[in-house]
């Protein structure tokens, strides 16, 4: 059996690992097509094509360890959404300016 | 004669920089106290003052290639700012959200 997603609590969640997983373009680009997109998205949809299956789950996990994330299994695939409200409540203003601030990654599956 | 500070110009300012810099709970406080402060800082004011002068340096350096700050020399002296308007038209919100989420830093000299 397959070991279960760790999130942190919203009273565990820090700005600086917020800061830190956002200051990476790819990390960014995934969080934007979450939070753009309204339904949750699996790992291949929400990380640009071209990275390795090891490199996105890394991302992922960096994601989630600083709570920006909730990845959920269904079936054989994980689905992935934002921690909008959490993050907002907890940091206001700081994901939403970011994400309006960041421009769509030029990827080569675009 | 010292170098002059480099300084990058505000269209090369890249949001993932900025995020970069502000990750760490030292420079964010760095900037936290240049942006609560109305005049410019020396590097000793501005930086806990339990850090070494090289690892200051440091941290003044990765604000300064951020974009975040602007340091001049006055004599012997080298003050900060904040590059609160160009950073704002860049990406409107983000410091000033950032700032405001941000904690004081609990430090040995407070």
């Amino acid at each position: 059996m397959q070991r279960p997603f760790l999130h942190p609590s919203t009273d565990d969640l820090r700005l600086e690992s917020v800061l830190y997983a956002l200051a990476d373009p790819v990390r960014l680009e995934i969080v934007r097509r979450l939070a753009t997109g309204d339904c949750p998205l699996n790992c291949s949809t929400a990380a640009p094509a071209h990275l390795a299956k090891s490199t996105q789950s890394h991302h992922f996990q960096i994601l989630r360890e600083a709570g920006l994330i909730r990845s959920e299994r269904r079936g054989t695939e994980v689905v992935n959404t934002v921690r909008c409200a959490e993050i907002e409540a907890k940091f206001p203003g700081v994901v939403s300016a970011i994400l309006k601030a960041a421009k769509p990654l030029p990827c080569p599956d675009a």
